[in-house]
Order: C-alpha cells, then sequence, then structure tokens
C-alpha cells in the first residue's frame, strides 16, 4: 500500500542539501588546483555555496596530498571527486540536516550521504 | 528541544533527488543549443541522469519558444535555466519522491521542488 | 625585438578553434555516461557544437572500451578527457584549421593540439 | 589555391589563448556570486588559470553593478558571461598574444577576441 504524506521541513531540508551537494559538485569539478591555490579555492567555493538560502555552514577540504600526487610537470592537477571532503548544513524551518561529500577508497566512489538529521520541536 | 533521529528511506530518496537535480542543472547549463538540437539535448539529459542509481524515470523539456527568443543570429542559444522543466522520480528503499526543476515566471527563478513523497508500508 | 602585426584570418581561425575544445571539455566533462548511451552523448556534443558560428565540422569519439573500464557497479562513468578524440574544423576568412583533442597515455594528459592549418589564397 | 603550411609559435599560442577562455567560461559560469564575494572570485578564477603552462598573466573583473543587480531577494546570484571582463596573456615560444571575453552590450553577447599578437624575433 502507498501511502501519500504531506511534504514537511525535514523533507525540504533533506531536498535542499542534495541540490547543494550536487551543484557544488559539477560546479566545481575540473578547475586547475595546485597545493599552492587549494586554500583560496577550499574558502571560494565554502563562501560560494553559502551565500544560498538555507545554507547554515560550508566547511570544504581538498587533500593536498592527492593533489601533489595528481600533479603534472606544471605542477597542477584538475579538481576531482577523490580530493574533497565537504560538509554542509542546511536549516529549513524547524529542520537541520547534515550532508557530506567524502571519497570513499573502498568504493572509489565520492560519496555523498546524510550524516544528521534534527528537528526543533516546539 | 531538538530531537535527534534516524535517517529513512524518504530521507535517503529527497537527499538524493535533490543532487540529481543539482548536479544535472550545473551539468548541462550553457550547452548550446537550437530549435533544431532540442530534442536530441532532452534525449541526452534524460538518459544520463537515468544512469544514476535510484533513478526511476526522468522527463526533460526545453521550452522551444524561448529557445527560439533567446538565440542569437546565428540561430542557436545556450542553456538556461528559464528554458527547463525537468521531472525526477526517484526510489530508495520504500520511499519514491517526485521532484521537479520548473523556471517560476513570477520568482524569475528556476525552482526545484518536491512534488510528491509517497511511502510503501508493507 | 617586438613586432606588433595584425591580426589575420589565421590567427582568428585558431584561437576560434581553442575556444570550442576548451569549452567542450568543461561542458561535458563529468555527464554520467555507459556504453548504453555514448553514441547518443557522441552525437549530442557533435551537433551542440557545430551550432556555433566558424565550425565546419567535429567528430566526437567516446573511447567504449574505456567507459566499460571505468564504470562502477551501476554500469555507468563520469565522462572524463581520457576517453574522449574530438575533432573539430574552424573556418575564418580565407583560414581553415583542424585541431583535435586525444588523451595522451605516455603524458596522462587529454592533449588538445592543431593538427593542420590551410589557407585559401585567391 | 589551398597552401597548407607549418604550424608556427604564434598559431600555437592563439590556440591555446582560445583554449583558456573557453574553458574558463564554462568552469566558472552559474558559481552564486554575491557583491561580497565578487573579489574573492575574481582572485580564484585568476589563480586557476594562471597555473596552466604558457599563461603569462590572467586578470578578472566581475561587473559589481551587475552583480547588485541581477542579484535576487537572497542578495546573489549565478555568475553570467555579462557580468565578466577577462584578460589573458599567453606566451609560446616566441610568440606573446593578448585575448580578452568581455560582454558586448550591443551584440548582448560575451565576445572572445584576439586584442594583440607580437612575436620576438631574435
Amino acid at each position: 500500500m502507498t501511502k501519500k504524506e504531506a511534504i514537511s521541513d525535514r523533507d525540504n531540508a533533506l531536498f535542499e542539501a542534495g541540490i547543494k551537494l550536487g551543484a557544488l559538485y559539477h560546479q566545481f569539478i575540473g578547475t586547475p588546483v595546485s597545493t599552492e591555490t587549494l586554500e583560496l579555492l577550499e574558502r571560494t567555493i565554502e563562501r560560494s555555496v553559502a551565500l544560498q538560502p538555507g545554507v547554515a555552514s560550508v566547511e570544504v577540504i581538498i587533500n593536498s596530498e592527492k593533489v601533489r600526487l595528481a600533479a603534472n610537470q606544471f605542477k597542477y592537477c584538475e579538481l576531482s571527486g577523490a580530493m574533497l571532503d565537504v560538509k554542509v548544513v542546511v536549516v529549513y524551518g524547524q529542520a537541520e540536516v547534515h550532508v557530506r561529500l567524502k571519497y570513499e577508497a573502498e568504493l572509489e566512489y565520492p560519496l555523498m550521504r546524510v550524516e544528521n538529521v534534527s528537528e526543533v520541536t516546539p
């Protein structure tokens, strides 16, 4: 049996959190990056994503060791999902969700997942 | 008071649906398009997005009138959010969510929203 | 000594050819692709790029073996530079240039290069 | 009659300059930006592009007035070609080229053009 339900703050918070990670990934992947520019790029991604409504915080870490290893003879590489660890907190109404994009070595995949959901009850 | 809760199929379905729309938007926006290539691009976006796990269906409509109006002297324009109407259905475990990306003329904004959530109860 | 010169058709043709390859690369890299959707994506890239003024022809080959090898458990991967072989011919005034984007295994790099330049002399 | 010619430093410099502008455009268009983050984004684009071989200088100006006007109720907008003024200098062997991406109001188009080519003669 299928039960159709009203859409809650929690639903919207999770949907918005997914949008932010999906957008961020496809916006910034491919950007030339080096160990010298990595911090600047981290701050730029954080502040760009944080402009959007509902985004309570963004933390971006680009793995400098992976950048160094991937760097070509010109000492830079393209930003890839394997280098990223991104945490985003989205608030929608009474709901707060924490999501993360992090490369999983076993899966060989930049996994996006929900880490925590909380709801403020009055 | 804040109540922390377990993450449900419904939560994950909404999160995944958001990822798909956010990714699709930033992947394909900017692609050169004309009234001649519009259908091919619609099918390509649909089939690309549908490759991903959990995606039950994708329907992409690019507004041909808007493409015609936006076209330059060379009869093409860049795909923009204003031209898109995208419906994605994501299934995760027992949950099914229907989401949509559609330009809202009043908001002057390509709005992404949750249209429906249903849960199969055994 | 530095000699400043007028900008020729040949100059513009080469510049435009570079723009096309650079744009194409960053537009389509990251698109989900499988051995099933590969041909559709090839045609879409070709026809999108060919809309632009000065583009006389575009030929896109996505290496199906590399797509198959890169595919995850869900049988798709993200389009990467290593999978692409793209030939573009640009004509500007009296000049015609043939450029190519092709992965070079030795360099581990998707190299873009000028393959041929010809000028029609009246 | 068609005359086929050897590929010169000048040819390669123009081709590379085109690649840089085409890539930059499709990499960064769509990034959320506000009058607060505009300078950070300018520096990030400059430093990312400057990592690439042959790039002697990059200057990026994002028009703050256009960002302000395009901003939604949340005080940000997506970076678009109309907001950009980008100058790139590429050196290849004995050739130096200056190229620019700048919105042309009359054409309603972010035009990319060659501004100057010079060759060092020994």
